[in-house]
C-alpha cells in the first residue's frame, strides 16, 4: 500500500512521500523504508527524528516542538498511533492464507460436522459428534473431545486440548497447550479420604476470546464455567470451575481464579493474581499484580485494589511508605515511652 | 433409579415420591425432575424451596424451620448431603464404558505389556519396555517414556508426557498436558556457567492421586519424588526435584514446591503458595493462599499459616489489622515526641 | 571406571580401593557399592561415615576431625564436590546413544533441512522451511512451526511447540509441554472491545539454554524476545513479549516476566517471581522467591531483594521483624499517649 492509501484508509492528513510503498509495520528502532511504525510520547517522538521507517504514525495532538523535528520524514497524524497501526496492520496483511484443507492424519470420529472452510492440520484427533465452524483452524496435534462445538474463524493452535462438551463461541483464539474443560478441583474429605466431587458441568467460552498458551480453564462442577465475549487471557493462568468471568476484562499471566469466583465486564487483573472461592470482582475493577483477593469477598464497581489481602491502592501506598519508618518509630517510641514512665503521673 | 432406591443405597429415610425416576445430578438452580441435587446450610435450603429438582438431599439435623417448607419436595435425610451427592452419582453413572481397545495409529515400543482392558488412543507413543494395568486409559496423544509403569484402572488425559522409569500406581488420574518426571532444575555454578546436576532420579506416585492440568512433577535429581496415596493436586502446580508429599494432602492451583521441601500427610496448601527448599510442613498443617514458607523452615503439625515469610494466621491477622492504622499511629507518635522533647526531662 | 580412573579424570588424590569399579552416580543414601556419590558440610560428612557407596567425593580442606571417621571408606578429595560429580558423572554416562533416525509417522514439510544425526520422534510435525542441526533431538510430538531453525546437539522433549520464524541456538534444551514463540499479550481498548497489537516479532534463544516444562516463551510483538546463552529456566514460567534475557541467568519455577523487562547476565530469580513491564534487573542482582518488582522499576547491579513491591533484603528482614511487635506498639503509644493528654502542655 501507499502511504496516501495508508492514509485514507484512517482517514487522516500525512506528510511527504505520498507514493511511497508500505509492506509491513515494525518497531521504530527496526523499521526499514519499507515499514510502517508508530511513535508516543516525548521519547518515541525523540527516537523517531532517526529512524529509518518509510512512514510514522504520530498524534494530530503531539505538541509542534517535537513533530517538528519529524518534518523530514513521512507521517501521518491519527488521533491513536497503535490503534491505528492496528487497523494498518490488519489491511496490510495478505489476505487470509487458503484453507489448508484437512490433513489426511487427521482422526474424525463418526457424526462430526466440519463447516467449509475448516483447516485440520496434521495428527489433530475429533472424536464423536464435534461440530467445528467455517474457517476454523485447528493446529498440529489439537484434541477435541466428544461433543465439543467450536464457532467461527477461531485458531486453534498447536496441541490445543478441549475436554468434552465444551461450547467454543467464533473468532476464538487459543494457544498452544491451552486445556478447556479439565475437571474441577472438588473433593470431600470422610473416613480418612478424598472422595471427588462429581464434575460434570460445562464450559462456554464467547465469541472474540483470547487464552494464552498453557493456561487451564475447568469445567463447572454441576454448573457452567464462563467466559464473556471479548474477554483476553494471558499465558499459565487458571480458571476453576464454575468461574463466570464477564466481557471485555483481561487477564494477566499466571493469575488464579478460584471456583465459583465472579469477574465482571472491564476487568482489568494483574498477574500472579489470586482469586478465592466465591469472590466477587466487579466491572471495571483493577487488581494490581500478585494481590490475593480472600474468598467471598466483593471488590466494587471502578475500584483499584492491591497486596494481599487487597485494600483500596491509596491505603496500600500510604501504609507501604509508612513501613520503611517503623523501625526509627519503634525507637522513638521507646525514647517517649522510658521519658513517660519516669515522669510523675 | 427411583428415590427410594437412592435412600436405600444410602441408608437414608425419605420424604415425597418414592417412585420417582432419578437420571442424573444437578446444580439446584439447573436440576429437573429427573436430577438429584443437595442442599446444604441456609441459603441452600431456602433456595431449595424453590427448586425443580426431582429430590434433594439435606442434612437430617437441619432446623425444622428450614426444613419445613420442603413439606411439598422429595427429599432425602442424610448426616453428609455433599458426600451422599458423590455417592449417589457413582451409583447413577453408566456402568464403565467398554474398553476403546488399541488405536492403530498408537506406537508402540518392544517389550511393552498392556494388561487387559487397557484403552489406547489415537497417536499415543509407548516406548520401550512400559507395563500399563488392566482398565487404564490413555487418551489421545499421551507419551510414556521408556520403563514407565503405569498401574490399573488409570486414566490419563490426552497429552500427558510421563518420562522414562517413573511409576505410577493405581487408579491415578493425570489431566491433560501434565508433565510427570522431567529433569529437577540444579545447576553448579563454576568458571561462569552453570553445569548441570545429574538428573537421575525417580519418581513416584502412589495410589489415587488425581494431578491437574498442566501440572510439573520433576523426578528426583539423584533420589525419588514422591507423591503419596490419595493426594489431589490442582492445576498448573510445580513440584520440584526430590520433594516428597504425604498421603491425602490437597495441593490448589499454581503452587509451588522447591526441591527437596517435604509435606505430610492430610496437608492442605492453599492455592500460589511457595514452599522453599528442605522447608518441611508437618501432617494437617494448612497454609492460606499466597503464603510463602522459606527454605528449610518447618510448620508444625496441625498449625494454620499465611503470608510471606509465613507466621500462625492469628499472628498474620492481628498484624494486618493494625496496619490500617499505622499512619495514624505515626502521626500520634509524631504529636506525643514533640510534646515529650519540649518537656523538662 | 576405576575409582584410580576418576581421581585421575578430577586431577584429585584419592584414598582407599582405587581397583574398586565405579558404574553409576547415586545419593549419599541410596548408594551402593559400584556408585559414586558426594558429601558436603559437616551433616553430610558424619552420614557418610554409614554411607555404603563405592566412592564418596569429599572436600579436600574438609576438616581431618570429620574426614577422620572416613579412614576404611575410598573417597577422592577435590576443592568442589559437587561439581565433581557432575565431571565424573559426564564421563560415567554412556556414550551417546545412536541417533534414532525419522520416525516414519514424522510428518515433514517442503524445504525442511535435517543436519546428520538427527532423531525425529513419532508423530512429529516439521512446517515448511525448518532447519534442524547436527545430533538434535526431537521428541514424539514436537511441533515446529513454518521456518523455525533449531541449532546443533539440542534435545526437544515430547510436545514442545515452537511457533513459526523462533531461533534456537545450539545444545538448547526445552522440556515437555515449553511452548516458545506464542504471541504477545497486547491489546488497545477502543469502543468498548479490544483490539490485537500486531504479534509479529521474533524470539531468539542462544546456546545452552535449558527451558522447564510448561513454560512460556513469547515472541516479540514488533521486536524480539531474546533469551541469552547458557541462561536456565524452570518449569510454568512466563517470558512475555520483546524481553530480554541476559547471559548465564538462573530463574525458578513459576516466575513471571512482563513484556520489554530486561533481565542482566548472572541474575537469580526466586520462584514465582514476578517482574513488571520494562523494569530493568541488572548484572549479578537477587531477587526472592514471590518478590514483586513495579513496572519500570530498576534493580541495581548485584543487589538483593525482597518483597512486594521489593526493598533491599535488610530493610525487608528488618520491617518484617518490627511487623511482630506492631500490636504491642500500638498499645504503648496509646498508653504514652494518654499520660501525655494528660499532662499540662
Amino acid at each position: 500500500m501507499r502511504v496516501s492509501e495508508i492514509a485514507r484508509l484512517l482517514g487522516a492528513s500525512m506528510h511527504g512521500d505520498a507514493e511511497r510503498e508500505i509492506r509491513g509495520v515494525a518497531a521504530l528502532e527496526s523499521a526499514g523504508p519499507d515499514d510502517l511504525t508508530f511513535a508516543e510520547g516525548e521519547r518515541g517522538l525523540e527516537r523517531a527524528a532517526t529512524s529509518r521507517a518509510g512512514c510514522i504514525l504520530i498524534a494530530k495532538d503531539a505538541p509542534s516542538t517535537l513533530t517538528g523535528k519529524l518534518a523530514s520524514k513521512t507521517t501521518i497524524a491519527v488521533s491513536h498511533p497503535k490503534l491505528a497501526l492496528i487497523r494498518a496492520a490488519d489491511a496490510l496483511r495478505p489476505a487470509a492464507r487458503p484453507a489448508l484443507g484437512i490433513h489426511p492424519t487427521a482422526v474424525i470420529g463418526p457424526e462430526v460436522q466440519l463447516a467449509a472452510g475448516v483447516s485440520v492440520g496434521a495428527y489433530v484427533v475429533i472424536e464423536r459428534g464435534v461440530a467445528v465452524g467455517a474457517g476454523t483452524r485447528l493446529g498440529a496435534g489439537v484434541v477435541l473431545g466428544e461433543g465439543v462445538v467450536v464457532g467461527a474463524e477461531c485458531v486453534l493452535h498447536p496441541r490445543v486440548v478441549v475436554y468434552p462438551q465444551a461450547r467454543i463461541g467464533n473468532r476464538v483464539v487459543l494457544h498452544a497447550g491451552a486445556v478447556i474443560g479439565s475437571d474441577g478441583f472438588g473433593y470431600v474429605l470422610a473416613e480418612g479420604r478424598y472422595h471427588k466431587f462429581p464434575q460434570l458441568g460445562q464450559v462456554i467460552i464467547e465469541d472474540d476470546v483470547e487464552i494464552g498458551s498453557n493456561t487451564t480453564v475447568d469445567r463447572g462442577s454441576l454448573g457452567t464455567t464462563l467466559i464473556g465475549e471479548g474477554t483476553k487471557i494471558d499465558n499459565l493462568v487458571q480458571v476453576a470451575h464454575n468461574v463466570k468471568i464477564g466481557r471485555h476484562s483481561v487477564i494477566a499471566a499466571q493469575t488464579g481464579i478460584s471456583g465459583s469466583a465472579e469477574i465482571g465486564n472491564y476487568v482489568v487483573l494483574g498477574g500472579q493474581v489470586g482469586i478465592g472461592e466465591k469472590a466477587r470482582i466487579e466491572d471495571q475493577a483493577a487488581i494490581g499484580g500478585q494481590a490475593g483477593i480472600l474468598p467471598g469477598k466483593v471488590v466494587r464497581k471502578g475500584s483499584t485494589v492491591w497486596g494481599t489481602p487487597a485494600r483500596p491502592l491509596a491505603e496500600f501506598k500510604k501504609i507501604f511508605a509508612h513501613l520503611s519508618g517503623l523501625p526509627a518509630l519503634a525507637r522513638k517510641v521507646e525514647k517517649v515511652s522510658r521519658d513517660d514512665a519516669r515522669r510523675p503521673p
